[in-house]
């Protein structure tokens, strides 16, 4: 097992919003359970009920927290219903949330689905539990908000260093999303497209960098011809596409709003070619 | 005395928002003098001067942390005014603001006033204090800004232990607001009205769970007739009334906003009827 | 040196919002690299790359915090560019961030210039070091996101007590923005500019209290003629002016927006004249 920090560090990441008593009440489940806790808001801005999202935000998250910390993601379209609850146990960190792949990002790329979230079998070296035990759940749980009563005490637990096992039943499977990954084309070109516009207005896409085409490229987006890559925003004279921190390939417009500029949204295609 | 947290827990709930520097100068104020502590944002986003509002919200999250924090809540349009400035120690907790019903939810249901905002007596074990002491205040203190001057330092100063009495002069009453109710009608039927929409949009009213009409009923809202109870959001097949996590019935649409959908807003009445 | 706050304390401000993986990153860094490390948050919705609009908010939340807290500002339309990492040291806290002016509200008034921004001198007892160490950054340091690689990494070496001298060449000079000062007329009147509107719709000047004419003063702006001071909002009736909790005039209205009311917006010339 892998040593904790300490204070335990538990990270949130739900599509709750702030405005509302939600993350407060899980925040105050697990001060209550977990004495001493430090508490990490990773985004609480997740649109309502979208898995993907939260996805890829913990994956420019999670890798920079010190090992041993708990990572609780709650996007939860089906609480209530009979998806399992999930505590994964991998050799870095603790995950906690619902078993429909928001907690994706803490398996590696080869262990998910090429395409289509399903189930996978577990890398060696992580353990999944189905979280049920009564005396470790709040009682009684709730229909609607399982984040209180279900995940927040099991993140208390593994937390302040309590067996896993004892959460619930081992599971084989866990339901994972394919990592983002843009498609590669016969011509060598790569079928990319947004996954996400960030407060700057920056454009990322699922083109990782290790994917691109070697040396100068051309995007075709929204209509538009975006020449990179450049080494950074200060070098852009004008639209121009460049590898982001969280090491996928975005696209970026100096002062301004590359997204807003150029009408570019989430899902769009971004063609990704050799420039000539 | 409650035995306190150890490192102390101040949770703050406010209508100033997150993006200027008055939450952040009331962290300051709490960290200069209650080293250490933990200080938990419960909602900054109380649409200004909304007292009502933050009753509701304190009420749903308040109760799940630790016996012995230390909850200061500031909604204050009548700052600088002649309005006291409140430290409330209950046999739980202690709360922390101005005196004008923002702490209600501190209270019993049975020591808060039928109808209409006003003062009230105190129960058996609940003491009450009209926070004045200069040496435990910041000097001098602003005219506009309590959380930073007032209630930072009362907070901070019952945080780490010390006897609320030092705060100033013991008071009788508190100003409260009623308890969310919605009101009986004499054929069985509940007058409702919609207090909250959240972030997914579901439309909570104040009709509590114990209150309903026992079996299947309906909800007249917004020109809508919406039938329930469901016992989750996964079991809505289109708009469905249920008990959500704070015990009060809400209505809500899988997968979207009930109340953009179907045009309900706060303040709405809604009639709850024992289906036919 | 200054004592330092144990646990230690990092505050944040930036320009990256809420939503985004960013300020995590910089947390998850912060905390695998000074265990216990209490965070604030002062603000994240700082308008992208609006340095002044940072200045303004930190100097009204920098001075509440214990001495020896290491305060870290990042906002960087420069990142990747030439622009220097600066840490300066104080007589009584470090700042960490960008060297274009975002860290000015460190310096005493009368080091900064007297208008434009610009490099300045050191006053006596302050120290400034080019942030370049590269056992101490984050490999490889990314193009586009200082705050996770450089700038993190710098205030945790702060925060735990290492010395300043490590982060890299010492430096005689920084970048600094004006203070904010309205610009006294012959005539005894003082031209002021709106510098910010807050949550509530209070328009805030930068004309300070202690610069205003004396006795009763009217405000010209947004063509409306607004009196005051008034002492409270509380005492308003209509339209005021009153000297907020920063020290600084502003413009209200009880109860209301007075910028969304009156058409007030940031930028706007305001003339405070003596009343006659």
């Amino acid at each position: 097992m892998t040593k904790r920090p300490e204070p335990p560090i538990v990270t949130l990441t739900t599509d709750f919003g702030l405005a509302d008593p939600y993350v407060a009440a899980m925040k105050g489940v697990l001060l209550e359970r977990a004495p001493g806790v430090t508490i990490v808001d990773v985004s609480h801005d997740v649109r309502p009920q979208r898995i993907e999202q939260a996805v890829f935000i913990t994956q420019s998250a999670w890798p920079y927290f010190p090992d041993g910390a708990v990572h609780v993601a709650v996007v939860d379209p089906g609480v209530g219903g009979d998806r399992l609850a999930l505590a994964l146990v991998t050799p870095r960190s603790s995950y906690v949330g619902p078993d429909n792949g928001v907690l994706s990002s803490a398996l590696p790329d080869d262990a998910r689905p090429q395409a289509g979230a399903g189930p996978v079998s577990l890398p060696d070296g992580y353990r999944a539990f189905a979280i049920a035990n009564e005396r470790i759940l709040r009682a009684p749980v709730s229909a609607t908000f399982h984040g209180r009563d279900v995940f927040a005490p099991a993140a208390a637990h593994l937390a302040i260093g309590l067996p896993a096992g004892e959460l619930g039943a081992p599971l084989d499977t866990v339901v994972a999303l394919p990592p983002l990954r843009a498609r590669n084309e016969p011509d060598g070109s790569l079928r990319a497209r947004i996954v996400h516009v960030d407060r700057f207005g920056n454009a990322v896409t699922d083109a990782r960098a290790a994917d691109l085409p070697p040396g100068a490229l051309v995007v075709e987006v929204a209509g538009h011809q975006i020449a990179g890559p450049v080494p950074t925003y200060a070098e852009a004279r004008g639209p121009a596409a460049l590898v982001g921190s969280a090491g996928y390939l975005e696209l970026a417009l100096p002062g301004a709003s590359a997204a807003a500029e150029l009408g570019i949204e989430v899902g769009d295609e971004a063609l990704v070619r050799p420039r000539r």
